[in-house]
């Protein structure tokens, strides 16, 4: 994205659009949020810092290592943006010697650029000043490149970002995740499945600020070891995404609810019965956790369990938690596109057994008076607390899959 | 996108890669309503053609206008792309000359190509029989133009499709919206407010195959007429992306309750009753209209009323109408941009007086026991009652807004 043979020494990092909208001091609260897990961050990558400093807005980092600094950044919830920057004093003479030499080492022979700068304090220039100054100096001492300035749509340009006493210049910026700072909306419930929905559907609710509490249900013997094992490494991505925030995942032993459902219920609702009981768990863990909701991976029509009738009376199985879906328009397309991203795919894409108890002809119109009478022939109380107290909280341990790059 | 000085004469038509991971019978299903919806599109256009040809898995339409008829079939949910296309018959003269004629129109000089081919049916040649005769001939007659061949990332591509006696040849592919044909899902009331994210969510829900009926509250004294104009407005966009499916809105006189709520409970409780009323009014007309969720705009932490606390206190006021929330974990940016996509966006930033009746400082931790304990102080049911018997179901009338390109 940026070269390498210029030794940015600064990363701008540029807060979620999402927070520039709230009161000054939700924002500045927010803000100091990100900082923090900013410098979480560069912490648990690896990466030296000497120097990060809060501007209403921005947040200044300086590190040797501007590169990997910045694409780390980008993975923190909360940042809309980040760009490698080479800082400077704001004297009109270092913004041109240092300008010139990140030109020099971006600009293609034959291509065209413009300069752009942003301004924050007392400065003799303006920043007009800066754009036509720098922009003559460039082509001045790199004529012999057939450079042109182009201030619609150029090949490149060199952004001059002036704060004060010190300035930054930079070439580059990289999309960030967005969103909120992870935990200012409290905690809710991610149903893990082992598939390709479920992580994504808890990726996008951390983004917006949820901590997520992942819990996956141990299908076996209708299933083999491999759909756990595939749940634990993903909650595992989850945890790096959240630099450690999340620390645990349930696991629900919930062979004997589907055994039952499966010996004394109609054969065609079973997975309707499955996800009201996963709920009514889920529920029960909620409370305990005190969450305020829970998160699963439905699409709308994606599978018979996800049509809107099931899931109504999917969800009349729950006393008062809301079910949030953040995948339920998403075409399969953009999940994967965004689990591909996020680096959840691979692993989702692993071979498993699947589930043994879905029919061959699951109902896709469930009536809620047909699943309170299949219900009738099973202790759901019974059920749902013995599997809640057999749910084990395991520790993620280790060293966490960080992300590398949004 | 395609070149005008080539007159393609027909459209070729891909189904959305959800249809296609359907069982058999529910994708023929999903695939003749999508060819019905298609057909109904190019009528209410007023765009001429002679036939529509439907061979599992494409649409092929025969028409003198592809280029505005790809772009209107592309916003048929259900649709993934269109491409203009030229037809010809599958013998390998034919496909040699169209084949010839649409590189000379879309290859510019210096410019690298490939060709690649589709092939269904029985035929004294293979597809890649097809790609390398029709190369060679492009090279040998365009040998001038300085043209090469490159497969991996050409500058241009000539696709062939034969299926039986008919061949088609393209270079574009329009981009579809994807999703189901409207309609198998079932019916879902759409709460319509008149900002920029409820029209994108009940776009959403459409794309996914809901039907939407759109409910606007008129908080009227609490604003003026603007608001209410807009959401009508916004409900014709809608009712034409549905080409008239969607034929109703119903406004719901809301000024009543709101006077009351603000005489009679604690100011900062103000939105999340509010919100319950709605949501109480919208399950009395979801019962009415047979439909089986509630659709809102809502984005997690976006408002004082969108926080995972808020939104569990307000969903529990419902009896068991689950509450489908597309945009739960959407940035703005990505809700503005498909707001502009669709045609809805200039209609909802359109001036208004917005709503005089929130609070200062809302609550963003509601309790229920203290709405609960607030609503004491209310006719709840009395006034639920009255605002939907004072509901007005209106038709919406005259030519539609239909959407042009997606």
């Amino acid at each position: 994205m940026t070269e390498t043979s210029l030794a940015y020494d600064s990363v701008i990092v540029r807060f979620g659009s999402e927070i520039g909208v709230k009161s000054r001091p939700v924002r500045l609260r927010y803000e100091k949020l990100v900082a923090k897990h900013v410098r979480k961050a560069l912490r648990v990558h690896g990466i030296p810092f000497d120097r990060l400093e809060h501007s209403f807005g921005r947040l200044y980092v300086r590190t040797s290592e501007a590169e990997e600094a910045s694409k780390a950044i980008s993975c923190v919830f909360g940042v809309s943006s980040t760009s490698p920057a080479l800082s400077t004093s704001s004297s009109l003479e270092d913004i041109m010697d240092r300008g010139l030499e990140v030109a020099r080492s971006v600009l293609k022979p034959g291509s065209t650029f413009a300069v752009r700068c942003r301004r924050v304090g007392q400065h003799p220039y303006t920043s007009l000043d800066v754009c036509r100054l720098l922009g003559e100096r460039i082509l001045a001492e790199l004529g012999h490149m057939g450079l042109k300035v182009n201030l619609e749509a150029p090949d490149r340009t060199v952004y001059v970002e002036i704060r004060d006493d010190e300035a930054y210049i930079y070439t580059a910026i990289r999309e960030g995740v967005g969103g909120y700072p992870l935990g200012v909306q409290g905690k809710v419930i991610g149903l893990l499945s082992g598939g390709i929905d479920s992580p994504v559907a808890c990726w996008l609710a951390m983004r917006r600020g949820c901590l997520v509490v992942p819990v996956h249900f141990d299908i076996k013997p209708f299933t083999d070891d491999r759909l756990i094992e595939k749940a634990l490494e993903l909650a595992r991505v989850l945890a790096g995404w959240s630099l450690g925030a999340v620390r645990h995942v349930y696991v629900v032993p919930f062979g004997r609810v589907l055994e039952q459902v499966r010996s004394s219920c109609p054969e065609r609702l079973t997975c309707v019965l499955c996800k009201r009981f996963m709920y009514r768990i889920a529920e029960q863990l909620a409370s305990r956790e005190k969450a305020d909701g829970l998160v699963t991976g439905d699409a709308i029509g994606e599978q018979a369990s996800q049509t809107l009738k099931n899931m109504k009376v999917i969800d009349a199985a729950l006393a008062s938690l809301p079910v949030h879906r953040p995948l339920l328009c998403f075409d399969k397309a953009d999940t994967v596109r965004l689990a591909r991203r996020i680096g959840t795919y691979d692993i989702s894409s692993l071979p498993d057994a699947g589930c043994s108890a879905v029919p061959k002809k699951p109902t896709t119109a469930a009536r809620l008076e047909d699943v309170l009478k299949a219900e009738e022939a099973l202790d759901v109380e019974g059920l749902v607390h013995d599997a809640v107290s057999r749910a084990e909280k395991r520790k993620i341990e280790g060293p966490l899959p960080l992300p590398k790059e949004y």
